[in-house]
């Protein structure tokens, strides 16, 4: 309850006193504290707040002995992926759920965009060389120009990804659970469709959020579907793939390589075949560091602040059922 | 001539009887030969050519060779930088010169965007672990969102580039020597004021050719009026930077790290100090290989020889005395 601590100290100085009573808690980033101020909340301990921002990304135990004591109707949670917090039966449907959904996404659809990148352009050999390996006649090096990536989930890291590749030249293909058009993508399909076009991807980003429906979903199967030579980009959540089949593929040659920022087990053990394979880029997930993103949440709280005051409906809602 | 050879045995099955005389030498790539026809070319040896397709990016010499039996008005080069012509005295200014300008800014402009995100988000470290090094506090990791690059050259490097890092927020800043303002970038200034915007960039990224006036361009001086830390980024040619000037900037921190796809001197020896720094990313100069701009090269050509027949401005001229 530090933060909740550090909260109320401010609340003379700086918070009008007619604002919607909201909570910080555990110690967060001064920012987040000013956030809420500057959209209009006024700073209270949680058990007396109907509003809480709870500033750990990891701590579900800890978020839910504070709504243990918080009358909160509204809570907002500081990362995209919570299945965390799901999992830990944190997630009350009694009370009214925001995440910080869409604050990551350009952060990791860069983080994907340069796993492509670094793919076409070998950047793991001659990153790895100390020596001029020089032009080969018959050295796979290519560009991205006019390969197709297939893009799995069209939230904010889909999203910013198909702008990303536009200019590249590349071909976007979006799949999610609607089939609502993907800006900048070609098409877009359900994802029932999904093995059907993984057969024209020469990459395949993950992108979505870790659920039911999508645990486990590139098995070996879907893994097979992916066109020969193609390359899997994950971004979002190592349990989305099997990471068996994934070896079995990338051992056989039928997949061209991987690029992971999420492993399943994450961490990643020391000695896993992964970690030898010279066609796999491993980044211990990193592509949306808490300090890359906290402009973007600041900001977001101060909206969504501002919105509860104001009675209007909030940024990034969370549906307690699907899970994100 | 062996390519003259091979274009002459297909004369009389593939070509009109009235297109323009075009040669295609030394021996090119089938599909040069094909876009040679398609634009309406009549394929002939070099000796009665009115246009020459020179389809080796290295051989200066032999084109010199071509060129002493050779009345064509209008010769065609297969790559961008030509320097190796303009040196060897190849690029007679009596004759119309086009080149492949344009045709490998995208796949270079790639790459120069692969740099910058393997910076921020340190792909050579990660690349290199064979452990999970997991998220740091401390972690210097980053986005490209918010950031500053300054682009020197606004040809067909700089012209994709600007387009590239606009979806990832970037901020881009062109430099040229007219002046002329670079699409999608913020603004555009003249090479004289080179150092005041360098003040401001996170990256500065060498998109230009080498001329005598850009030999040696980024010197102690200039590279110490780079923004501190900020990045280089030189995907064009090693020329324009005084190496030893840029190991020192390296060396004192001033630099906060180089992705370098050309050295000088190339190939950069073994041993060499660039070598050994956690903050410097090599590539051999493969940012464009032949086999990336082929199919881009094959449409010029086939665009080229349309325009030479309809007596049209060419694609991509050269000019001699700039030397580009």
């Amino acid at each position: 309850m530090d933060g909740n601590d550090d909260a109320s100290s401010l609340v003379g100085l700086r918070t009008s006193s007619d604002g919607p009573p909201i909570a910080v808690a555990p110690a967060g980033p001064q920012g987040i504290v000013d956030a809420v101020v500057a959209g209009g909340g006024r700073l209270v301990g949680v058990d007396q707040a109907d509003g809480l921002i709870w500033a750990d990304p990891a701590d579900a135990e800890g978020l839910k002995r504070a709504l243990e004591q918080s009358p909160a109707r509204w809570v907002q949670l500081p990362f995209a992926g919570i299945e965390g917090f799901v999992a830990a039966g944190a997630i009350d449907p009694g009370r009214t759920w925001t995440c910080a959904k869409g604050i990551y996404g350009r952060s990791c659809a860069e983080h994907a965009l340069g796993f492509m990148i670094a793919a076409a352009h070998r950047f793991k050999t001659y990153f790895a060389a100390t020596t001029w390996l020089g032009e080969d006649e018959s050295s796979t090096d290519s560009t991205l120009a006019g390969t197709t990536v297939v893009i799995v989930g069209t939230g904010g890291i889909g999203g910013a990804l198909a702008a990303m590749v536009k200019p590249l030249g590349m071909q976007a293909i979006g799949v999610n659970r609607s089939g609502k058009p993907l800006a900048d993508a070609g098409r877009t399909v359900t994802v029932d469709r999904l093995g059907e076009v993984l057969e024209e991807a020469d990459f395949s980003v993950i992108a979505t959020a870790l659920t039911d429906e999508t645990r486990g979903l590139f098995d070996a199967e879907m893994l097979g579907r992916i066109k020969r030579g193609g390359w899997l980009i994950n971004v979002a959540r190592g349990g989305v793939v099997v990471t068996d089949a994934l070896v079995d593929s990338l051992r056989s040659g039928a997949l061209g390589g991987a690029g992971l920022d999420v492993t399943d087990p994450e961490p990643l053990p020391d000695g896993h075949p992964l970690w030898d394979m010279a066609n796999v880029m491993i980044t211990p997930h990193v592509a949306n560091t808490w300090n890359m993103g906290l402009a973007e949440l600041t900001a977001l709280v101060r909206r969504n602040v501002g919105h509860y005051a104001a009675g209007e409906a909030l940024e990034a809602q969370v549906d307690p059922q699907l899970g994100y």
